[in-house]
């Protein structure tokens, strides 16, 4: 077993929500946990590794995810994630700015285990983001990793 | 569309459970939202009808989902909700005592959204339920129902 603090991946591409997100959680020291991608190829390759480089250790215990990414959209990674047997499991939010109803039908076709749309107000989008971070890394149980 | 408040399916046989989360809830007048089931069967007769009988309407924006009730646990009611092309895509959210590894793993691989154990501390539980409450009927956005 692991004494590491448990990590989040924050897949997102624009620098000012990455900064208010990183503020959401200075409250709680998730700061210090937090790794970023800022394509969706960099997350598969921190999740899944490539040819010979292993994955990140240990696996989030969330991944926090943006829809509109370069390289892989977002709805790809989610996909990706939940075919690889090793990440089959994770805690997968969807954060994004589309309230399309195409786009929650198919994150949650595909195993999201919730979707943030983010306010555009930036007060409420670290209030948001807080109780995000909050949620999933307090009160929700994962499976311990080995 | 409907304009009635979004419905909570509490799915729990301790009667205390159900009075704690009613309390919890009473704060976000979620309380008036809430329809209980108190056995496996009974909720999914809720979710998918019974030969002569529609299931109920409008689907749940939320099940909260014990796991140890009598006739059909919560794991085959999950799984159930999961096979049913009517409630694939439903928000479960489990609700237990059991912090039990096989507990956990079971039902992420089955497509649990999340996986909350009850604190043993009353006070504690009604905090951790209006949380619940609060996230899934607040933050989080689900598909709009037709």
């Amino acid at each position: 077993m692991s004494i590491e603090p448990a990590k989040i991946l924050l897949v997102e591409d624009d620098p000012n929500d990455v900064e208010l997100i990183q503020l959401a959680f200075e409250s709680y020291n998730f700061v210090n946990q937090l790794d970023i991608a800022t394509d969706g190829e960099q997350a598969l390759h921190y999740l899944h590794g490539q040819p010979g480089e292993p994955p990140t250790q240990p696996t989030p215990r969330l991944v926090l995810l943006d829809l509109k990414i370069p390289k892989i959209d977002g709805i790809q990674v989610l996909q990706a994630i939940r075919n690889h047997p090793q990440t089959r499991e994770l805690v997968v939010v969807v954060m994004t700015s589309s309230a399309e109803s195409q786009d929650l039908s198919a994150c949650y076709e595909l195993g999201a285990n919730s979707y943030i749309v983010k306010p555009l107000d930036f007060q409420q989008f670290i209030n948001v983001a807080r109780q995000v971070g909050f949620y999933w890394m307090m009160l929700n149980h994962v499976p311990t990793q080995e």
